[in-house]
């Protein structure tokens, strides 16, 4: 992040950061409520969420029932305002920059795409700026309660520092993208690896909020995997985490880009589920889409091409649960993934089934497609989560 | 546990278990050095430790250097007073008891083993019982100042009901152990998972210290994994976690007992070993321990073996380590495993580094046998972490 880090005036200790993050992520709730779960007592909570109030970030609303059996007051539930400050989240592809501005609580307002042409690195930060600039332009009080910006790239990200460390598909090593779009936007700016910033969209607004440990698998190009065990995001001590994609599930079976053999991603990312498919059917001009539609209209060997992918991710899937044993598991993809969702949910859930080890299987898979644009709102997540904390 | 739970009386307070934690684990430390690494101030780690100190618990050694540069008082640091309590350790394996009494520090400064020769649960706990008593029976001073007990089991293990819920090779399921071996003993009872317990002894007293996210790999009968990531052991949200044994690196490979296909506790634990040994040399009757002679001595086939195991540890560790990241990986073994470690050693090490994610690669293996001892050390670990954990 760039050097005038921000803070929001009423966030002056670590109880007022959880106080607001539980109503943020939880609310509305009562302070009563925010105490028994946080173990503080109700007059630091009343005094945590005081300044929130006064800074237009908190509301009280109407008390509309009793805070419990015999309980004498009735208690006025805490709860976010959530246009008291907006923030832009831009997700940067091998194609494209997709960019959206959302609210405090994450939900998109207003979204946009602009193509890449060129991935010089500041020409990459001029089309940042540019489609940011058209964002903001969308509403008056976007240009004025929007301070932060959140940027996800896949790749080796060092958060803390704000560089991309490497990013295969830019070709970018050791660029220090936070500070150069901060400059050119003079916004707050975070960078995060693309797969982490959707789980913490996941741990703070989705899907596992209240799950102190859960999975996300992206399906797509590559297969990625964001891990929170603890109530804490795993980051890899050597700065790898989350690379199940490179599980080696098929034994001898391909060679991998990343030099290992077998793994699920020489099987079930989008490049070998094409290639295997135009082997198949003999089309060597074969699309994704046209793969797609073919295994859709019956045709079996296409079909079991999307099969076999669908068994190592589930394989890979089941190696997951048996190691960290996450409560739930959340599966989405993006455009081909989502689209041929429906060719690998059975083989993904019989080979989860068959290979994941007792209770493990009690482990939730929540199968989700997701438009694009939630990668472009995991950036405004990471944004929320970086203002927020101390 | 059972129900009349020991508190030390200095544990008053987390600040209290937090200073005497540092001390124990890291000490000698002096206060100025814990205030710096825990975030208390000065006045809260003296308040803190002084009970300690008058328990007899913790000693203020002679001041041997100043606290830094320019430093004008010299700091007296604090040390941990080992002997003045004693715990039990009891690892039950399918043939025996073994059992330790260790200082505070978990240097384990007796051992003992008596042989299992009935699974009936009353029988065990009298054979519990036993050994403890002859354990305690080595010095006057254990049986004054040994109140607390850990017991170390394979299978699921509820630790904080005492439960022992499964464990396949007793036969047992649902059995209040903790519960029934206090009564027996009149001492503090703690039941851990055999792999969970040998990570928590590397975490507080051994490799793990000072390693936010490390990992435990055991092999024997079976492949086992014990994980901490960001401080904290892997629990599993369903009771599962750290089943490395079964993660499915070889293919379409053999059935595994535990329904899955391909997995590594298939090729590489104790039994497929021997079944492949006495395939490749003919000799119905060839026994582990004649496999690994064989081995030593040359015999290709039987080497061959070895390898393969070996190669599908080092795959599934890759696969880990792509996962979650740890700073160091242990790799220990019981008697069989560590007779058998030098055969493994090579296959191990290059299948790891071929698939090893990018700079998951710098990932420290830490290759040590251990003494069948150290399983109940990890017990008596745990009653330690237990007496000491608020
Ligand atoms: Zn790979
Ligand atoms: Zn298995």
């Amino acid at each position: 992040m760039l050097a005038p880090e921000r803070r929001p005036e009423p966030l002056t200790s670590p109880a007022a950061a959880t106080v607001f993050t539980m109503v943020l992520t939880q609310g509305p709730v009562s302070r009563v409520e925010i105490a028994r779960r946080t173990g503080l007592s109700s007059a630091a909570v009343t005094k945590a969420a005081r300044p929130f109030i006064e800074a237009g970030y908190l509301e009280e609303l109407e008390a509309t029932e009793r805070s419990g059996p015999g309980a004498g007051r009735p208690a006025s539930p805490l709860a976010i305002r959530p246009d008291r400050e907006f923030f832009g989240g831009v997700k940067i592809t091998g194609d494209e920059l997709i960019g959206v501005v959302t609210d405090l609580r994450a939900q998109v307002l207003t979204s946009a795409r602009r193509p890449l042409t060129d991935f010089a690195v500041e020409s990459v930060v001029a089309d940042i700026a540019a489609l940011v600039a058209d964002l903001l332009a969308a509403s008056p009080a976007y240009g004025q309660r929007c301070h932060s910006l959140g940027l996800a790239v896949s790749g080796d990200v060092d958060r803390a520092a704000g560089d991309v460390r490497y990013s295969p598909f830019l070709s970018w090593r050791q660029v220090p993208l936070a500070r150069l779009v901060a400059r050119a936007t003079g916004l707050s700016v975070t960078v995060e690896n693309d797969v982490k910033a959707l789980t913490v969209a996941e741990q703070w607004f989705g899907e596992g909020i209240g799950a102190p440990s859960f999975a996300l698998v992206t399906l797509g190009v590559g297969i990625g995997c964001g891990l929170v065990v603890n109530n804490e995001v795993v980051a890899g001590s050597h700065g790898v985490a989350g690379e199940i994609g490179h599980i080696p599930v098929n034994g001898e079976g391909p060679a991998c880009h990343c030099g290992g053999r077998g793994c699920v991603e020489a099987v079930a990312g989008t490049a070998p589920i094409l290639r295997a498919a135009r082997a198949a059917t003999g089309d060597p001009a074969l699309t994704i889409d046209g793969a797609i539609a073919a295994a859709h209209a019956g045709d079996e060997a296409v079909m079991a091409v999307f099969a076999r992918a669908g068994h190592a991710i589930g394989l890979a899937m089941a190696a997951m649960a048996n190691l960290v044993g996450p409560e739930r598991i959340i599966v989405t993809g993006d455009v081909a993934g989502l689209a041929s969702y429906g060719l690998f949910e059975e083989a993904i859930t019989s080979a989860f089934a068959g290979q994941a080890f007792g209770a493990a299987a009690d482990c939730r898979l929540i199968l989700r497609p997701r438009p694009f644009e939630q990668w472009a709102r995991g950036a405004a997540a990471v944004a929320i989560q970086t203002l927020f904390t101390l």
